[in-house]
Formats: structure tokens, sequence, C-alpha cells
């Protein structure tokens, strides 16, 4: 049965040696000392390898159950999810006016990673549930807070995100659920929602479903779309439960992992709803809550990378089989261990490199969160804005990778499902596909953020790297070939990138989107990049300076240079595939691409 | 469910356009004219699409079952067994002398490609029939060459290979299981097997295992190793079938995918068994068997990627979500059919590129192993044995990859079950495992073709580029930017591997296989270029004659430049991490990789 260590010292090392956030002006920042930090993390830590670790596993297994119109959690469950819920686990970073603990979202960021990487279809639920607090809290009325967002923050109750269609997904312009004016000021909501995450379950008293709809009146497209609450159990004047709603579970999906988690066909006849907001600005409402719920995914991809990489690791050392070609290592064994064997070390290293990169990127972007939100920093709102696609599909896109070569660091026993490998790559798996698929975010990027306010936000991601280089450059030779120079080389491929947008995609828009897809992951290798360097420049600051673990800091030197040297790369050939433009890939009649069969 | 068409019409181009099989001085091959070989592969693809695609999902839902030692198969199998078996097809390629058709190899490749993409997890049983088939007719007695060869080319018999037990996979020195010699000549074998493929099912009468073993007096490691045959029922002397061995499937093993195929624990309980060949050249018997079997995995790898692909453009023709930036396409639907999108474009383009690319490399290696065995041509046999590593590895990541991309298409419906991608992507995922790792091929490939016989094999293949480029260039301006442009650079970055290797591989072998997997790939994609260049001369050639069907010629054209434009490029890259050699690779102490946790 695979196993999970929290990565705290790595998370400290981010959040202290390379964020260095006590230092920051965000509100509350100043609170996150390095004891502080360590004791939360430690704490979340335990409880990700000791209880939640343990249990993802079953929840694979044995999936969910429907009967009855209730569905069942994997045994186990709801025990865990009492536990997480005392522990005070789910209110890190909600509002203290609701019981929140009003932590920065950087904290649950790092306790999400280890709840995450430890049971991800867990995870699941409370994640569904915070995304429903965040709508309300963002656009509720002051009584809707008040009935729900207490008990939303305790996660007594549970919360779901309602927007898929069996005809429409990506394209929610399509929606036919319906929200019918009531004279006492309600709606009536009727419809079928697919692909409801926690739709239903027996872990809380009352399920909050945030669900999108038409209402009678409503423009057509997008702009018609309006969001509504509409809870299991209709709430009574004292917060005390009522009358069941007329909404059901129809069915739960059969899918490739995150069988812990319900995915539920949802059934609305007719239900009893409450408008958030105002009629028609439902989609609005949804993007407020986009880049934290897009970077929680994101998250996701790299931490099952990591849950992975850990795992084959502990095989890479445990598994014997041959002798390393430069000398017999373990010569009192029949064979040496497989790290020996350069192209296992490898696969770790390539592992290694793109988890920890992720992490300090990903917690680098929370922090924008942060100070968007805490501080009202616009610049970091345009920043984590253009970026949210790129941790999104770029991590996600990787992470899974990741999960791949972890997977095959086990050969044979990595394709069985005893070794517990195979959950991590088809868990993985939904996260380049939910939240807006990969495609989606790579359209987004490149058709929408890009451009936006004249491209205020890239041409600041490009001072951003110039200003990086031309602050660190000169110091140290060694620094300026192994990090620098490779990072100004792919900073230059994304702006190359960007003056071909410019000059062809303009006239041609497809010829920007058929190189949508490539420029998120250029432009997350360079986020990586940049990560990377700040990263070696902190851990050489500690090697010289002698502070903390040497054995440590060199590792996330050599790391460092693994990725400059072994992926940064990579930008050229994205580079090169942007500017081909359109010109084979829409090359094609629609009948053409079928013609090898028959 | 998903569905599987032949692409019949793009094998008789890669046959007969590209290859030109007919006119090959190869014996046999003179009598492949294109009827021929239509009416095989037609009759093969209805067999494909109508009898074995059906039963995929039900394969990999119900799985095998083991009660009381016997293994049932999955409901409808044995009936579609009983329909390829008496159509013949098992015994395309083997020996007339023992009932077989005599055929070349490439015109069961054709076909195999069919079977295993209609239903990899069924095709697997006839595939390890046919492996024991081989391993017999090479290695075998006369005796027992009469003995077992007639059924298994009939398959009323199947066959299994038993190499792995529990502590050595790779590392085949550590073998455990034990022959011991008896007076009457046969042998009594002990011993645990795992995973062992179609190990015991109900299918057919009785099952030849080939099994693995060590005599007593046995040197140590892979040169004392034995071949044995172990027949689950002991034949008499009159063919009929006599008491039953001493051996049982003690396990299924539960995995990742193809679930139709039965997994087995084997145990050898004093098993009578019978040596091949002469004792402790087991692995060099294994060894001559390889080339055939590694491309037949390659094969697997790129089948799977092509009903993959059928299945995604059959969802981005169907699917109605958002309208083509460039101007509605579909005014009277909703919305438009989603491949008129560019990064869905981009996708499917991605796919089927590589996966005609695959067909025509395979099916040119095909028929370097018909040119070795058929005809002993020596210079054959030396370029197939360099580049079946490359097809194995090449392949099947290649392979898996566009199962994942295809599953993408699909969005959402793609990690369900209902709809079968998730299949093709856990299915094909063990492609990169058996047989060798990947990693082990790459091992093979850097650490033992590339210098073999003073490195003329590769010496070969650079001559071949050369020559090809040398012969073609010159004639047509476009053709030459378009592809031979591209395929020079390609190549001269696999050249520039090679001198890498040379110079620095030779003292410090890290240095060599720290890139041995990038090397793989590197030359995958020129080997893919090669084959591209050659489709895109003949398709040239019918568009430029008026011949054949000009839709397909034209999208050969277009997706060939696909290739060249977007995917050739990789080789840059991957020669970039080819020369920073074993120094970031190796650079970590083993403990160090564990240090970020704690």
């Amino acid at each position: 049965m695979p196993s999970y260590t929290a990565p705290t010292r790595d998370m400290q090392f981010v959040l202290h040696d390379v964020l260095n956030i006590s230092a920051s002006s965000i509100p509350g920042y100043d609170e996150l000392d390095r004891d502080f930090t360590a004791a939360i993390l430690d704490e979340a830590g335990k409880i990700a390898s000791e209880v939640l670790s343990p249990l993802n596993p079953v929840g694979d297994r044995e999936g969910c159950t429907l009967e009855n119109g209730v569905v069942r959690t994997p045994e186990g469950f709801k025990a865990a999810f009492e536990t997480v819920r005392q522990g005070g686990w789910t209110s890190l970073d909600c509002d203290p006016d609701y019981g929140g603990q009003g932590l920065p979202y950087l904290i649950s960021t790092a306790v999400g990673e280890m709840f995450s990487a430890s049971n991800m279809a867990f995870n699941m639920y409370q994640g569904l549930t915070h995304g429903a607090y965040n709508a309300i809290h963002a656009h509720g009325s002051d009584a809707q807070k008040r009935t729900y967002l207490p008990k939303l923050v305790s996660s007594e109750w549970g919360g779901t995100m309602n927007l898929t269609e069996p005809h429409c997904g990506t394209d929610l312009g399509l929606i036919r659920t319906k929200a019918v004016p009531q004279d006492d000021g309600t709606y009536q909501i009727s419809g079928q929602k697919i692909w409801i995450s926690a739709g239903e379950h027996d872990m809380v008293d009352n399920i909050i479903h945030l669900v999108l709809a038409k209402l009678p009146d409503a423009p057509d497209g997008v702009k018609g779309i309006s969001l509504f609450i509409v809870p299991k159990f209709l709430v009574n004047e004292d917060g005390s439960l009522g009358e069941r709603n007329a909404l059901s579970c129809g069915g739960l999906e059969e899918k490739m992992g995150i069988h812990g988690n319900a995915t539920c066909v949802m059934h609305y006849d007719g239900a009893t709803a409450y408008l958030v907001g105002e009629p028609h600005k439902g989609m609005r409402a949804m993007f407020t809550m986009m880049n934290e719920a897009r970077l929680g995914v994101g998250l996701q991809g790299y931490a099952q990378g990591e849950v992975a990489y850990q795992n084959a690791l502990g095989f890479a050392l445990d598994r014997l089989q041959g002798r390393d070609v430069t000398g017999t290592q373990a010569p009192d064994k029949p064979a040496d261990p497989i790290i020996v064997h350069p192209d296992v070390r490898r696969n770790l290293m390539d592992q290694k490199a793109f988890v920890e990169g992720a992490r300090a990127f990903t917690f680098w972007g929370a922090s924008m969160i942060d100070a968007h939100v805490r501080a009202e920093d616009a610049d970091a709102e345009q920043m984590i804005s253009l970026l949210t696609p790129v941790i999104k599909g770029f991590l996600t896109d990787k992470g899974f990778e990741t999960t791949v070569l972890a997977q095959q660091t086990l050969g044979g026993s990595g394709f069985t499902r005893e070794w517990g490998m195979e959950q991590f790559v088809r868990d993985a798996r939904i996260t380049m596909i939910y939240e807006g698929t990969n495609g989606i975010q790579a359209l987004d990027l490149v058709g929408r953020k890009l451009a936006q306010n004249g491209g205020k936000a890239i041409m600041a991601v490009f001072d951003l790297m110039k200003g990086y280089i031309k602050d660190n450059a000169g110091q140290d030779a060694e620094f300026d070939a192994q990090f620098l120079d490779p990072l100004k080389a792919a900073s230059k491929d994304l702006q190359a990138a960007g003056t071909y947008f410019m000059q062809h995609g303009m006239k041609a828009p497809n010829n920007a989107l058929s190189g949508s897809y490539d420029f998120m992951h250029l432009f997350g290798h360079v986020c990586l990049g940049l990560m990377w360097a700040r990263m070696a420049k902190a851990a050489k600051a500690g090697v010289d300076e002698g502070r903390g673990d040497t054995a440590f800091l060199e590792a996330k030197l050599a790391t460092g240079r693994h990725y400059m040297s072994r992926h940064l790369p990579m930008t050229a050939t994205h580079l090169a595939r942007i500017r081909t433009g359109a010109d084979t890939v829409m090359a094609l009649e629609p009948e053409q691409f079928a013609s090898a069969a028959g």
C-alpha cells in the first residue's frame, strides 16, 4: 500500500526562504513566521499521513453507492471527515465573521496540497464546499450569508457547483435548466445537471447546491445565466433544517478515477431556489471564484505527482535488480537497488524537479491571490488572472505525466492495483479535464488574457523576468550560467511567441489559437524556470551562510540545474510549433480526418 | 460504446504505395498484390469491427475470474476465439509444415494491428500462443515440433512465456525456479512465476507453458538459465491429452487495464518439463524471438492510439459546443461541432500524424523481419535489431500519449466509463512496461545495440538517411523545404547525439545512459520523419499522376507537414538533454532524493 509523508521541509523552504512571507506587507502575513507555519504544517501532515492516506485505496476500491436516493461514501470516509472538521481544517482561510480562522489563502493552499496528495477524492468534498462558501461570501445577500456560511465554514453542511448539463459543458450559453420566479421572491428550478461532484453524500447534514439556470426572460447565451442557491433541505428562520427540497441524485457516474468522490446526476424538479446576486449575472459571479478554483486544480495535479514520486522513490531504493554499471554498490545483496541505474535516476529527477517547481509556482500564485483579496493589489490581481490558466493547465498536464513516470519506476508492479501507483494516474487524469479542460485554459490564456487591457499583464511578466535577471546577474558566474542564461533564453522564446501572435493572430485568430496549447506550456516552463532560479538563489545563500540543512539545499541546487538544463529547453520546441500557426492544424476538411479508413 | 473501423485504405497505401511490397525480392512478397492484401484486410477488418470491438468493453467490465483453479474469460470471448480460429486468423504466418499459411510476417502484422486495436486484451491470448509457437519452432527438437506446433498453429492449444518471479523481472539472472533432471530425460520444475499472461483460461484444450528455470549445475546469472516446455496436460504418444501436470494458477492479478486477459500467478510443483535447446542457453533462445515480440508490443501501443483517435474524431464531429471564431459553421444548430476549434483540431492532427507514421514505421520493420527470416538478409537483421527498441519504446510511449490526447478530445465524457475512452488509456499503459520496460529498451539501444559490431548498424542508419535525402533532393523545392530539410536537421541531431555518446560515454558510461531515453525518442522521431517523407513522396506522386483518392492523398501530405513542422523539432530538445550527460541526473546521493519531506 502506498504511503505519504508531508513535504514540510520543502514547504517551509518555499514559504520562508524563497517567498519570505513574514516580511510581506500583505495583511495577515506578518504572523506567518517559521514556527507558526511549521506547527500548522506538521499537524496537517499527520492527518494526511495517518488518516487520509490509508483511506485512499479504500475509497478507490469501494467507490460510492447510490441506493434509494442515498449516496454512501466509502468505509471510513465519514469518520475521517469528522476528524478533519473538528480539527478546524475546513475553515482555515474562512471569514472570522462566520466562524473561520481568517488565515491567508496561502496557508490553506499548503494544507490543501497535503490533503489532496494523500486522498484527492476525499478532499474534493471539502473543496466543493469551499467553492460554495466563496460564491455566497462574494455574491450572496447578508441574509444568505448569515443563513449558509457558518454551517459551510464548519463543514456541517456541504456545497456543490452545478454547471454542466448533458448537452453543454464548456458552452454554458446552451443551458436549459429553468428558474421560474414565485410570488414569495423565491424561484422554482427544473432541469438536469450532470457531473456534480459531491452532489449527494452521507457526511453532512445538508447540501447547498449552487446552480446555474435561466430565468424566463433571459437573454440568449452566457449573458442570460443566473446563479441560485438550492439547498437539499430548506432552512427554517431559526437555522434548523426544514422540508426536503424537490431535488434528487438520479445516478452516479462510473469513471476512470476519484472513485471515492460521488459524481452525481442531479434532478431538479421545481426545487425551491434563491437568486444569488443579480439576474443574468451568474457567469460573472462564477468567474470571480475562478482563479482560486483553478489554482486548486493545478495543485491537485502536482500533488498527485508528489505522492506518486514519493512512492516511486521508495520502490527505487528497495527493489534490487541489476548492478551499477560503474561498479557494484551492494556486494552483500543479490543485486543493487535500482536507483543506481541512470535511467531510473533520470526518471526520478524529472519527477522531483517538476513537483518542487510546481509547488513554488503555486504558492507564489496563492500569495498573489492573498495580495489581491487582502490588500486590494490590482497588479497582483492582473498577474494571477494571467497566470491562472498556466497554473491549471500546465501543472495538471505535467502532474499527470509525473504520475505516469512514477508508475513507470515500478515496472510491472506499477500496473497492478496492489501497489497503488495506477490509482494516482487515474485520479490525476481528471485534473486535466474539470474546471475547464486544459484546451479551454489555453484558449482563455491566448484568446482572452493576453490581450486584456492592451496586453498589460503579459508586459508585466516580461518586465518581471527582465528585472529579475538584471537584478541577479553578474554576482556569481556559475549561477548566471546555470540559471540566468537558460531563463533568459526561455523568456526570449516566450516573448517571441507573443510577437508571433501579435503579427499573425490579429487578422487570422486561428494562427494564435493553433498555438495556444504550446504557448500555455511554454509559459509554464518559463514560470518554473523563474521559480527554480529563485529557489537556487535561496539555496545557495543558505549553503554559503551555513544555514539550514546542507544536504537538502544542495539537492535543491542540483534539482534546479536538472530543470534548467533538461526541461527548460522545451521552450524552443514550443516556439517552433507556435510559429507554424494554423498552417497544418487547419489544413484538412473535417471529412478528411477519417479518410484512412474504409 | 466506442467503435472501430479498420484503416484498410491507409494500410494499402503503406503496403503498396510506400513500401511497394509486391516488387520486393523477399520470398512470398511477389504474391502480395493490391487485390490479395485488400481481400485479407477487408475480411480481418470485419472480424475486428463486428466481433472483437463490441467485446472490448465487456472484457474490461467483467475481467477474468478464478474459481477452483479454473479461469473463466469474459462472456463472449470463447465464441469470438472460435470465430477467429476457424477463420484461420491465428495461423497466417505460421509454417505450412505444421498447418500454417506461410504468409509473410508483414501480413500478420497488419491483421494484428486490427485485432489489437479492436480488442487488445483478447488478442493477447493469441499473441502469447504465437510467441510459444515461435520459440518451439526456432529451438525445439523435431519431436517437440511435431508434438506441439500443429495444435499451437490451429490455436486448439494456447501458449505462454514464463519469465518473471516475484523478486526478479528485468534481472532474470536472479531466477529461483528449479529444474531437476529425471532418469527418463524429462525434468521436474518447481517454482513460482508471476504476471503470466494467458497462464490459465477456458478457450483452449491445453496450454503449453514455456518456462525459464535453472538446472542444478547452472552457472550464476543469466548464463545459467534454461528453457523448458511445461504443458498443462501431458501429451500422449498419439497426440491425445494425458494426465494433468503438476502446475496451477494460484491467483489473478488485479491491474489497471487489459482486464479481459488473465494475468496469472503460476505455481510449478515438480511439474514434468522438457528441455528446449541446450542447457543454460535459455536466454539466447528467448532473445531470438525478441525482435518480433517487441515489434508486436510497439504495434499494440499505436493500435490503441488508432482506435482512440477514431473515437475522438467521431466525438469531435458530433459534439456541438461553441462557435467557430472565424464565423459560424452550422447556423441551423445551437452550436458548431467542436472540430471547428483550432485546439481540438491541433489535438486530432497530433493523434493522426503519430498513428499513421507509426503504422508505416512498424510495417517497414515487419518487412525487415521478413527479409531476415525469409531471405537471410543480414543487413536487414542488423537494422531491425537496432530499430526494435525504438519501435517498442517510442511507439508505446507515444501510443499511450495518443490515447490520453484522444480522451482529452471528449472532455468530461472522456473520463467516464460509458464512453470507453479511458479503457484505451488503461490498456495502452501496459505496453510501456511489459516485454522489457521502455527504460530497458533505451538501455538495450544505447548500452548494447549502438556499439554492436563497431557501430555498424547505426552507421547504416546514417547512410540510409543521407542516401534518402540525396536521392530525393532537388526535384521539388516545396518537398525539399517541407520534408527533406526538417529530416536533414533531425538526422544531424541524431548523429550529434551519437557523437556525444562516443566522446563522453566510453570512459563514463553514465553520460550515455543518462541520455538513453532521450536518444530512443530522438531516434523515433527521425524514423517517423523518414516515414513521413516517404509517405509524402508517394502521396505527391499519386496526386500528380491523378491516381487514387485525392482527398486521402492530400490529407496525407498535410498530415506529413504537420508531423515535420510540429513534432520533428523535438529532436533538438532531446539532443540538448542528452548533451547534459550524467551531470544533473547522477548528482544526488540516494538519500537526498527524499530530503524535501519530514
